[in-house]
């Protein structure tokens, strides 16, 4: 096992260095983001740093560069205080993937990648027909970072659009029976396949698989 | 498609709500922190909102809950300005599990769930041996949300243990191919498979599938 260190990180070709360090930390939590901006122009991209923040109020988060690509939908996501995420679906990874092309300011990501806006009542964010667990969320607070120029979001979930079959009789959501991706580093995807669930870890308490059944309909 | 509203979640059996919103959200970020206290105890606790801050200088965050079972975790971290990440191989997933019961303060997770420590000279914290990625980390802020109890912990990486065959040509890290698991849930874990690493999006370009080679030896 070879030992990096700092020196060695630092003196890394930036293009190297970018792809090894984006890529060490982990599966990422992937979601394409819609939003509508004051002219009435959808956006859809592709952010990969999700996270839960709580569940009562349902909160979650998720990581912005508010210097780059990322700007639209920052600025759409103040000016609306409203924004999707939708899971990507294995047969519609390129099309998500292309979603984080840089194209003109009024020209909609949705077209552009073959994907289709829906609207829930009284929600100003378009969320993504294709995808299978649709979440709106209210903007709520915005965080910066000291160190750099990356910045948090969070909002509290106001809508989810989701097949009931699922939803397992104790909440569980299947995100591989829905097809849902992960993705690592800046352009890599995976399929994933379920080890098990496991029962609550207690000291002393060999942890055990759970078998938790599927909602009868 | 089901539509579930504010009102509808707000009124979910408890359980239910922290399984169902703990699992919409998407595949986590795993990894098992390794930290140190003040008698030089050693922890080891799961967690699963790692996501990255930043390449240059190399930033990764993490999210904690400093009311619960994460507070010996953060407490060590903020007295030795250290703790590494190590990633969660599928061969000792219900062991990585297992670290996540609330052993008593004094009790290591290294030992009682099975794993063996590992030092890197002149960093004060504990790697997992049996790990295949493991990142050494310098704490560098501490930010708080007004939301809710939930903090963010940023770190600066200073050191990476990790088998040279798995870093490819541009830097990207195979972690299928280091048999990383991935999470959903609270208690999920699943295996994955690369669909493919894809180019570089443009607009009106077709993304392809990269074929990057893996470094000779």
């Amino acid at each position: 096992m070879r030992q990096i260190g700092s020196a060695e990180i630092l003196q890394m070709e930036q293009r190297f260095r970018t792809t090894f360090i984006n890529s060490i930390s982990g599966f990422k939590s992937l979601q394409m983001v819609g939003t509508i901006n004051s002219k009435g122009n959808t956006n859809l991209a592709l952010f990969s740093s999700i996270f839960h923040v709580g569940a009562n109020p349902p909160y979650l988060g998720m990581v912005v560069r508010p210097d780059g690509n990322e700007h639209e939908t920052i600025q759409n996501i103040m000016f609306n205080n409203a924004y999707t995420l939708n899971n990507v679906i294995s047969n519609k990874y390129k099309e998500a993937h292309q979603t984080s092309a840089r194209y003109l300011a009024g020209e909609s990501e949705f077209a552009a990648c073959g994907f289709t806006e829906e609207y829930v009542d009284g929600f100003a964010a378009p969320f993504v027909k294709e995808s299978k667990i649709k979440i709106g969320l209210e903007f709520k607070e915005y965080l910066p970072f000291l160190l750099n120029k990356t910045k948090i979001v969070i909002g509290e979930i106001k809508h989810i659009l989701i097949d009931d079959n699922i939803i397992g009789e104790d909440g569980f959501v299947d995100l591989n029976q829905s097809n849902t991706v992960t993705s690592a580093g800046l352009d890599a995807y995976y399929t994933t396949n379920l080890l098990a669930r496991l029962s609550y870890a207690k000291p002393g308490k060999q942890v055990e698989e759970l078998n938790v059944n599927k909602k009868e309909h």
